[in-house]
């Protein structure tokens, strides 16, 4: 290993005692009798300070020579320095170019000349060295982190289910279609029914975080081809049940955010406020009214447009979910009401900018579920695989798929998509 | 929520309160004057009494109609039992069917039948209610936690890269194609160009756990179509620095299953065997020697044959390391040595029965890397989103892949990788 220490396990207390850093040349300013080298690595900088009278001259003409970003291995003493970053400067002994940067850049990476997303993610490799990029990319680990930890202490087991499937999940939702020898399979667009399959296997709780795949033509700064869904399913739970799971989830994800991630949060320049519990529950009817009293024009029956969301959002202010939706706009899966069958047990959870969640409990029934598929215009058939899960002992069950990437964006307050996913997949972009 | 407990959340010393227990009709034993139901949940049994003289009828006739392997709520007072599991009975107020199964079953679930393993992922949903595919389950999941953990401890941060590609990663294996929108994509066959870029791109320390394809033929019992890869990537350390890191991952990976899944282990009939650190290195030189010894044909340069495989594995008898690979038999990212180009910085991590990871030093320099390329017939041009990152300041760099199923079925005894995946994918199956 080279390295012996980040930029930021460096301290003024550490005066004198000798340590290698490693990253790339930030900054190099000659001001003739000192020479400051600013290193750059993944947690901070490091001042390097070269006095011309007590420099080796071989180090010097390196650091001469240097070209801004350029990787370097700088071996040297620290010296408390109270003007410099973390309160010391490093006096070299040895400087090493490990990688070599060609000029120009092919994008500023200081932050001083601001560049379109679309350059930014034809060099993600340049953007990623931007602490803005570079904090979001952070907070995202630490996100998929709290997640998986909250789902484990709530009794949920991690699946991985395919994604070359042989059926389309839903229907409606575009799929990518692909050759899978000599058969004809689809990327999966969502592991809805095999974490129902689960149900019937017994496993209970299950949560799944992993691609989903949609071959919708929109081109808008909220939808991606490819995306992650953090899935979840559990046995002897309702629809209200998993809201609360949810809720939850969220609150967490929120506070862990804001508590292990100050530094990331505070380069985006913002304070994170933790939803309050619970949150708001409004009927799809109540939803409707909202949309009419704005002047609106909306069917009872209708999906709620884009439009729509925003006018609800703006009433509401905070996340809220939506809840007893019409049957006939919901998949298959999700279970009418008994006394009232045109309503369903599904909900969604919105952020006043958009959809994060959609859920619901699910038809358990193999009568019922059959007749639900066949009624949304599908070929019963085809779910023979799935359909027979539910013939030998399918307990009742809940769930719901929520957007990682949504939830990011709007918990960071980012307007493009494509911000938080590093290397994004849509209409027109399939590189990197 | 219907439940108020487990199975196994329920001790003797509740004796004489009310609970509530949601699960499978395991067994129905019905011997006159008392009635056994024994209900099985994700955590093990209950037994459920019913006593011909007390019991109310209504219950009595519900039990009996019962078909195994329906879904019951049983609610009910603890009684404490000692020669029922867990030491307790409950005796039930009353039982509700929550799901009702159809007989006969499409298999067999006690472990009494034995059914091949072509018939067991058919109903993979029956198959998952055996104790022995449930506790590979649960073990998956330990496995994965562990994995995360320990990566996170060491510095490395999740990253989640495309699974639609423009470019093809490696050449040589064969990959599937796809139409994205009107241009042809691939499924990727690794993330390894991509966790490249975030070494350029400055993060240091990443890791990636998913989905990796391979349209590759052979229909064996440790190959599938779409795997799950634990890729790291990690600048400034060499192959021998990323070595320690997977050795030491292993052995917290085993110590944890041991530790955690006590009880699945203990399903499985088996005692895990912690590896001892550090693993023993062996060259390739080594490795051919002891092929020839053991009167094997093998040409300096050859690839090991499975059968070789197993001739060293037998010889060293716990994991190892081969080290100092034939440069043109690695792929055109493993780094030559300087003073001996023909072999490079590449290593397998073995386990007697078979490989479990690749990994090397990487070529970072742009020049050696776009030569290395060519010199194995691929198209450099075609890799310009990758090589450009190679241009602006590219630390070196070294990782690995490790097979998950692999690193499952080795470390439980398994014969068939199929068996530690829920729904598997090979040359004939794409369903369920």
């Amino acid at each position: 290993m080279i390295r012996t220490h980040y930029s930021t396990q460096i301290t003024p207390e550490m005066d004198g005692s000798s340590v290698t850093i490693c990253g790339w040349a930030h900054e190099i300013r000659d001001l003739g009798g000192i020479t400051f080298l600013i290193v750059r690595d993944r947690e901070g900088l490091a001042q390097v300070t070269l006095f011309k009278k007590t420099i080796d001259k071989n180090v010097l003409d390196i650091v001469r020579g240097l070209s801004r970003e350029s990787v370097v291995a700088v071996t040297g003493q620290v010296k408390k320095e109270a003007k410099a970053p973390n309160g010391y400067e490093l006096v070299p002994m040895s400087v090493t170019v490990l990688g070599k940067a060609e000029s120009p850049l092919p994008m500023d990476t200081t932050g001083k000349v601001d560049a379109d997303l679309d350059t930014r993610l034809d060099v993600r490799f340049m953007d990623m060295r931007r602490p803005g990029t570079k904090a979001i990319f952070r907070i995202r680990h630490l996100v998929l982190k709290s997640v998986r930890e909250f789902l484990d202490r709530e009794g949920f087991i991690e699946i991985i289910t395919p994604k070359i499937v042989a059926t389309a999940t839903e229907g409606g939702t575009a799929l990518f279609p692909m050759t899978y020898f000599e058969r004809e399979a689809f990327l999966n667009q969502s592991p809805q029914l095999f974490k129902q399959l689960m149900m019937s296997g017994g496993f209970d709780r299950v949560f799944e975080i992993g691609p989903i795949f949609r071959a919708e033509e929109h081109d808008t700064r909220k939808h991606l081809n490819e995306a992650i869904s953090i899935d979840t399913e559990a046995s002897f739970l309702d629809h209200e049940d998993v809201m609360v799971i949810l809720e939850n989830l969220i609150v967490y994800v929120y506070s862990n955010v804001a508590e292990r991630g100050t530094e990331y949060l505070k380069t985006l320049g913002m304070e994170l406020k933790i939803p309050d519990l619970p949150f708001k529950r409004i009927t799809y009817d109540e939803a409707v009214d909202i949309v009419r009293d704005s002047g609106e024009q909306i069917e009872w029956g209708d999906d709620l447009t884009t439009e729509s969301e925003h006018t609800i959002g703006k009433t509401i202010g905070e996340h809220y979910f939506i809840v007893d939706w019409p049957t006939k706009i919901k998949p298959f899966y999700a279970l009418p009401y008994e006394n009232k069958p045109e309503i369903c047990r599904a909900f969604d959870l919105m952020h006043p900018r958009m959809e994060l969640s959609s859920g619901a409990q699910r038809v358990h029934s193999y009568e019922l579920l059959r007749s639900r598929i066949e009624e949304q215009g599908l070929y019963a058939d085809g779910f023979d695989f799935y359909l027979k899960a539910f013939r030998y002992g399918m307990p009742p069950h809940s769930g719901w798929g929520l957007g990682l990437e949504r939830l990011i964006m709007t918990m960071l307050g980012i307007e493009n998509i494509r911000e938080v996913v590093l290397f994004p997949r849509d209409r027109r972009r399939l590189s990197p």
